[in-house]
């Protein structure tokens, strides 16, 4: 048995001061589905005319929750939510399917709703079956203690019963307009990359109380995506369990009715959508495993956007990259390399790389005699810039990632099950 | 400056006895491009008429020697090779070309023959220029001691001089017959991923004195490159300047005029071809920066075997999984995670995982009180071995790569520039 990991140097100072979200209200259990002195199950209940959008793991061998939500998406409405920690409930067969199929009743039967109003998600050891009796013998004391979700405490509590090895909760939130009324976005997120002792998983809960019918919802919810959560990377794993969802109660301050994602009057909600996932998406980052450097890859001069994250993806999951910048070593020609194995097009003699602001490499060379003393300073830093244009186009994309240490061969190799 | 890496625990007893090969000579230099005290320059001489065949890297940031050699490749005949460690001549710009130009030219003058006769490879540092001046103030004097490639010192002195951070030299070799007459297929490589303290290569250069034409050579290099090096994995980092090529120079015993790969007489040389391709790479993943386990991934029931190979390849390359086996710890759960990202069909509920011949996984969960026993001593091997049977179809793959241990974040990033 190992200890604890200590918190990730990059790791913010504080949880946030998160704001009531009118229709949402939480609780947490310490259920023991594999913790011990600890909580490992959140509930969740959404006012009555909840709509929800979502965005689940691509993986072919999608665990049990994720196929769950898959369906109920379709019909767009929440009225609750159940997460585990400790057991992802993936790649247990149909015993997998069963075991949702009776937390889930059971939340429907405290939350007096339809069974495919109650989303799920799970996280942790893969490949055991889920001990969801320990939940659902829990579920009704839970209910009695649904609290609304309006103190930071709440939300702090929800954000810690479902992280597994995440050495900090993540949490984020902005309070916009639309037309005059105030309405508050708050969401909280697990994951530090695919972590030991087994897989783990990024979820990632979001919550409003603005009222907007699930298409508006995922209209907006899929292209923030896109620029968050589908833009980081820790290691290039993809977790079986990956899920986002998006929960809009409509309880709160009344606003002009919303039947598009385009309409002007929900401009201003959107930006703060994605500032709210890309703040989170950003906090998984920080939270990598091993992680002593946050780093921004930005990608201009590309074929198209879709050209330019896929060499920025090539670059962030690079080994010889991130392991040099653990070196605090400025090695642009791994970067090079890295851009040159993305398969996007890119002109190697027009090529120019810039860290830390400063241009390192320019048509398709080094840069003769530049200044290597801010470069050194800027890679002992915490936040490390890379930008590259490649030279082709006006393609660009931006995407983090963290470096790669003997922290993440400690966490995942030094360790017997 | 650290001290040379131990030779990796995975590496072959001693260097194989390679045989001699008609109609090629080998010399080596000491030129000082990086290294100090060692050679670093190979100069082979091939007898007039040989034929060559290549493959080359695909990286859009391919070295200028890679562009040279495709373009020669182009006319098929080859009168010499230069390959030199220590700079890989890669993102030079137009002084890149300059540098091949110019040492080309002058083995052309000293071996009598075109430049588009001489193939080049470097190896070593990106970046910078290559000093070619040293080598080509040394070639006449390499050109004086060139030396039949006969005996294993000539061949080994060969494969020693074109390594980097390779920490063993890597030959491998067969004699065959075609009709009735013996000919000799011997080669050798060097590579061990992306090695500090810049990117190296994988170059891989294989000799035969039968008398094949290029077309012929090409279609029996591609599909046993396919196989071999291009079904091993490191780091999932693709080098700038990877390169295999294959001379034939035809100066053997007399045997039929073969004019298609896939005439019966030359069955037994492609097997043979095959052979010392597939032992050459799995020398590469044994010498893999940091290696203490040989991985073997066999993909079957994939949709084909082009989707079995992505599917291997993600597990070969995933960190998490790489790092598990470093621990000694079968977590096929990390290898369902891996087959769910590659993106290819894959029936979650017939997944079958067989580790060190015991089945840990079927119908997609875990076999039920299986004997953990024999797979945890497996597990403290060199050797382990991955089968996968995804159960959508009858593609099958095999892959190599080895663990991901601290030795490799100790080689790429305990080093500062």
């Amino acid at each position: 048995m190992k200890s604890s990991p200590p918190v990730s140097p990059l790791a913010p100072e504080a949880f946030p001061e998160l704001p009531a979200v009118a229709g949402v209200r939480l609780a947490t259990g310490a259920c023991g589905v594999k913790y011990k002195d600890r909580t490992d199950v959140l509930l969740a209940e959404l006012a009555p005319g909840t709509s929800v959008a979502g965005t689940l793991t691509k993986s072919k061998t999608a665990a049990a929750p994720v196929l769950w939500c898959r369906d109920c998406l379709a019909e767009g409405e929440a009225r609750g939510l159940l997460v585990n920690a400790g057991n992802a409930n993936a790649f247990t067969g149909v015993k997998g399917l069963e075991a949702v199929e009776a937390s889930v009743q059971a939340v429907a039967d405290v939350l007096s709703c339809r069974p495919s109003r109650v989303f799920a998600a799970s996280t942790g050891v893969i490949g055991e079956p889920l001990p969801y009796e320990r939940i659902v013998e829990h579920l009704e004391g839970m209910a009695g203690n649904l609290v609304p979700a309006a103190t930071p405490e709440g939300w702090l509590a929800a954000a810690s019963a479902i992280m597994t090895t995440d050495t900090f909760p993540k949490g984020a939130a902005k309070k916009v307009k639309i037309g005059d009324a105030e309405v508050a976005i708050a969401g909280f997120c697990k994951g530090s990359g695919m972590i030991a002792p087994d897989m783990a998983t990024m979820l990632c809960f979001i919550f409003t109380d603005a009222k907007l019918p699930a298409g508006v919802l995922q209209a907006m919810l899929s292209p923030g995506v896109e620029k968050s959560f589908n833009a980081i990377t820790v290691d290039s794993d993809t977790s079986t369990s990956d899920t986002v969802l998006l929960f809009a109660t409509g309880a709160g301050a009344e606003h002009p009715e919303i039947t598009s994602a385009d309409d002007p009057a929900v401009r201003e909600f959107r930006h703060a959508l994605d500032a709210v996932l890309l703040d989170l998406a950003h906090q998984v980052v920080r939270d990598g495993e091993g992680a002593t450097k946050f780093i921004s890859v930005t990608i201009t001069g590309a074929e198209d956007d879709g050209a330019a994250k896929r060499i920025g993806l090539a670059v962030a999951n690079s080994p010889l990259v991130k392991t040099a910048i653990a070196g605090e070593d400025a090695n642009w020609g791994r970067i090079v390399m890295a851009v040159g194995k993305a398969g996007e097009a890119a002109d190697r003699d027009k090529i120019s790389i810039v860290i830390g602001g400063v241009p390192v490499a320019e048509t398709g060379m080094a840069v003769d005699g530049f200044d290597e003393a801010p470069v050194a300073e800027h890679m002992k830093g915490q936040e490390i810039d890379i930008q590259v244009d490649v030279g082709v186009g006006s393609g660009r994309a931006t995407v983090w990632t963290c470096d790669l240490t003997h922290g993440y061969i400690e966490i995942n190799a030094d360790y017997r099950s």
